[in-house]
């Protein structure tokens, strides 16, 4: 079952509410003997942290990390990780209106339909809080992947402007506090953020994520395909709306000539002269990067009024006040690394136990 | 683990190649009671039959489903369905070519490089062939699912031609081979598809599935989502580059306000005015219909030579002679209304084993 | 996959090692509206606490729980409920010997052959502390299961001290700081522990844990049986080296004709004269009291020398100074009723999950 | 969820009932480039086939094997492997009795307890029939272990007649059809079952297994322990009510002394001086032979009558007329073998797959 779990061999569960007193995961099935100390997860936490820019939530969280088991020494000892950070920003405040009407575009009214109850400070199990985790489960499956497989994400689409590809520049991602890769554009969503913000309203966008030095191999047909299990994972991710591997929904517009990635042995090596498919062929990686895109829908946190219904049935228009995060989609860019990497570790782990660490018999 | 499973409650796994004897799944935690015979699957395997039309593989398939177990006196009996195909369409020949040439844009390459090792006869584990199964076992999931249930799927995109959704009809979907919903978009399709078959190539496609009547509160956050199970399970089907929800991919161009679906109480029943959610907020069906729609790559096979290499790693040019499939993405119509269906029976069973059938307590 | 985590509607995944600065679990699926507070877990933590008598370590931990998520205003919300205990007792001391030379019969020297590192302070992970997270959530398990399942444990055997039957009072149980059911052999007992902790030795034990009230249809055959997964779960247990149900070993001697529990309708129900079944038959229970027996070894922690290696593969002769639990099967009583509390709360949601709440058809 | 699937990486789904048109299992997720065919599972189907003495049913069922799928030119592809075995002696006949009657000790009264329909013919799912799909998985499971790991079972006891262990040769196992390890033993047993199938009775029994050559460091803690794995797999075989590791329940009267197994150096490799643990510390193997016992019942089909109850709550006596089985437990022990085989295969992956093949660190 997978209520709060991903992952079989490297597992990940999560558990917190957004204004409960701590947030925290475990990870479960990491191999031993990997050097882990917090240090190597804070910086994962701090670059997701809200806060950053005028351009995402103004909640303050320090989102301290603390290790509590599965390490030894600086090591991981193979038994369970349990990690955790404690809720600071816990404003005493009144929730009622929360409490009691449902925002259009929210989780809360689907949780009450589900459970009969849910915990609606600040959004409870349904808050974007929770992605705090992944971060962290993250910054522990890179270090699983070791040195050789880099995972990194940027924003490529803010409403309607999308980045310019043959400008896309990876350095520069971590330069801005919007994961902008394209220099010519960033001052364009600048402009645009800063007009959707004025508004109180909020804009949807598309984040892609690449993995490279992933080795050949990894990912377990039929059901347990790389690209579908990154696809369960993108996809679980809050306001997460659609998922693309490779050339993704353009593929539709593809003959087969202008799909197919031709393959030449250079240098005794295998080349791809292209990579349409992603990285991933018949659920399988293939030793190219892998590439992933998903869009993320606006929140619904917005100040114009929208028609909805309180708990008892009655009808009211709901707005919101108070923190708003004009684009979600800017955050979900450590979030969708994050989550590459444990589907990553989980496959190397499951391909490892099933195929062992023999040489590949292949070319 | 899921390697050839998919599904908690429900569970479904497939086994079975291309070209040996038999292909078949076992479905096990289906409830007991349920009224099943062969001719409730028997419809929609035909449905999914090659040959249908001349824009379909040619190959020639009974495909006439067995059941071996679980049933008794037209009844489930609550242990596990054994349902089985055997294989006809056998037909001695040389593979001397496929066994050793990878061709661009197949699997076949990704399956030596995990397993140093593949049936290459017709695609041996990774061939469409599969898909059989999973629209066998989505015949047994709309029996658990009912007949307030409905699940429908249709092709939406051929290449470059989307059909008009204000011309879109769902009563027309089974009155056509290519599952077209627009009767003014279906000559642009034969015509477009003739030429591409005539050519040798192949061409993408999208298709959508809808389901109506799902009750609310299916969904279990945060990793067993509605959605990310649906993401998953679609993203499985053969040939599949992207999945969305909803708005999907589009929601990245709308605001808040645009996005959020307002909703009324009318006669005492909760009333969403838009679907722009497609039926999923928090990853909890909300009651209004489930809308997914998923984006199908060319087939590999063309009589266009591409740059490949062989298993011993030479390079040569690959072209595919043979039984030829212009568009993939017509027979993933049914394949992917029984993942559909699937999804939903295995959340129908789960929701009822944490929640119960209690009333729910909201509105 | 299950390292730290049992169950599946119900899941219980614990973490944490005995002198780390906590210890942990997080229940996943606990059904919504369910009236719990830290209140209803702390007698059950408080009834394991060691001290107790001086058959039990001396280790002093006030084993406070504290929730974390998943409950609000008194009530599960469906979330992951996360417990925490801190680890009071970690007075700083030499680790040295304990570090390098392994105590025979004991888990560290499995523990470095499997991962090659551990956390040797106070046994780690491997230490019995962990069980008291499975006491916590089997608290949570009582509250699913409600007031009509009672749960009983007590002590059986200690050493070659085995209670007569005929003389069993579960009312004298929680009586005792033994859990002994037999009040004639209660000193006995004790008489014997004074002994074998004046030698420094140490004694195995056998435990009985009896569910009543458990209605039929739990269990899913065939490989989640009630019993087999009964049988895990005890088994599962530190230091236990057998589990039976109902006549267990001895049904290796009985007829047919003996093992036959005859069946009566008697006002209407179905009623068994006998229970030499253990309440499940075919790994389904049967409404009668489900009964469970495991048998505890001795721990290892004694002050006679026995040959032993250190990790550099020295031989040496180990012997254990500090704290010791003269027979620790005394406080695995409330484990193994905790374990069988979490194994039929799971049961109940997946028997809900399949078949539903509908009437049975049978009788 | 694991209703009729066990294992993790290694995973077997069995399917079909006593009196349906086959049985059959899918092994999923077996190591590629295994070299695997039908003659390699026969043998073992053959030792397990009924009517092979006197003291068996006489049933009989060629039981011959079919690979269906996952096996390539001799090899396993990794794909899912299907087996299947046609039901030859299906008689036709009446089971009006059996339909409506309840069999003490039976597991028919539980079955449609549980959901309220079951298949009455010969026992439907819950005959020993299954059994034979775990002989055949385990016949697979063997060759992944490959020829270091052995596997051996014994019949212990037979009613009150336990085998003097100092006469145990394991040699003599495979020479009578009672698997008795103790010649002196072997003609007091033909004497004793010749005398309860004379009666029409039936007898209980101990089955011993033992796995020699298996690496240290197999088995996952906490809930993955690889002797709780052994009780789950053990304890789903029909009839079992028991199980034990090494020294199993008589642990319970040893001290610490006389449990703890010496270690010495000898040559530069750990030895044990016995072997009281079964081969398991902390749920993790040392190296040691791996010691599980598991007690039979009686077969509830026996010529005397036994009060019982119809499925329309009449009070009957019910007695069994037809093929007996006077001793369940002497078929259960290649049944034993193959869940330790399979068990262990599994547990080998899962090792693989988190640690990895590295040099062990210890000693």
């Amino acid at each position: 079952m997978s209520y709060n779990t991903f992952g079989h061999l490297f597992r990940v569960t999560t558990w917190g509410e957004s204004h409960g007193p701590a947030i925290g995961c475990v990870i479960d099935g990491c191999p031993p003997r990997v050097a882990l100390e917090e240090a190597d997860i804070q910086p994962w936490l701090d670059r997701r942290r809200p806060g950053q820019s005028k351009f995402t939530t103004q909640r303050q969280e320090a989102d301290q990390v603390e290790i509590l088991s599965g390490v030894f020494e600086g090591h991981t000892t193979g038994t369970p990780i349990s990690l955790v950070i404690r809720n600071t920003d816990q404003r005493s405040r009144d929730y009622g209106d929360i409490a009691t009407r449902y925002r259009p575009g929210h989780a809360d009214v689907a949780y009450d339909m589900k459970y009969g109850i849910r915990d609606y400070r600040g959004g409870g199990r349904s808050s974007a809080r929770e992605t705090a985790m992944r971060v962290a489960a993250g910054a522990v499956a890179r270090k699983v992947l070791g040195d050789r497989i880099s995972i990194r994400g940027a924003l490529v689409q803010v409403g309607p402007h999308a980045v310019d590809r043959t400008r896309m520049d990876w350095e520069m991602v971590n330069a801005n506090p919007l994961f902008c890769p394209d220099m010519a554009m960033l001052p364009v969503w600048e402009d645009y953020l800063a007009d959707i913000r004025k508004k109180g309203s909020s804009i949807g966008a598309v984040i892609e994520v690449m993995a490279e030095g992933v080795p050949p191999g990894l990912g377990a047909p039929i059901y347990g395909k790389l690209d579908s299990d990154l696809a369960m994972a993108l996809m679980s991710i809050n306001a997460v709306k659609g998922v693309e591997i490779g050339d993704g929904f353009a593929s539709a517009c593809l003959t087969g000539e202008e799909n197919a990635d031709p393959m030449r042995m250079e240098n005794g090596m295998l080349q791809f002269a292209s990579n349409h498919a992603g990285g991933v062929l018949g659920g399988i990686s293939t030793g190219q990067p892998i590439v992933a895109r998903f869009a993320v829908k606006p929140t619904s946190s917005i100040l114009t009024p929208v028609p909805s219904v309180t708990r008892d049935g009655e009808n009211v228009d709901v707005m919101t006040r108070g923190r708003h995060d004009p684009c979600v989609g800017i955050r979900a860019v450590p979030v969708g690394e994050a989550m590459m990497a444990c589907i990553l570790a989980d496959h190397l782990l499951r391909h490892r136990g099933q195929v062992g660490n023999q040489e590949p018999v292949v070319l």
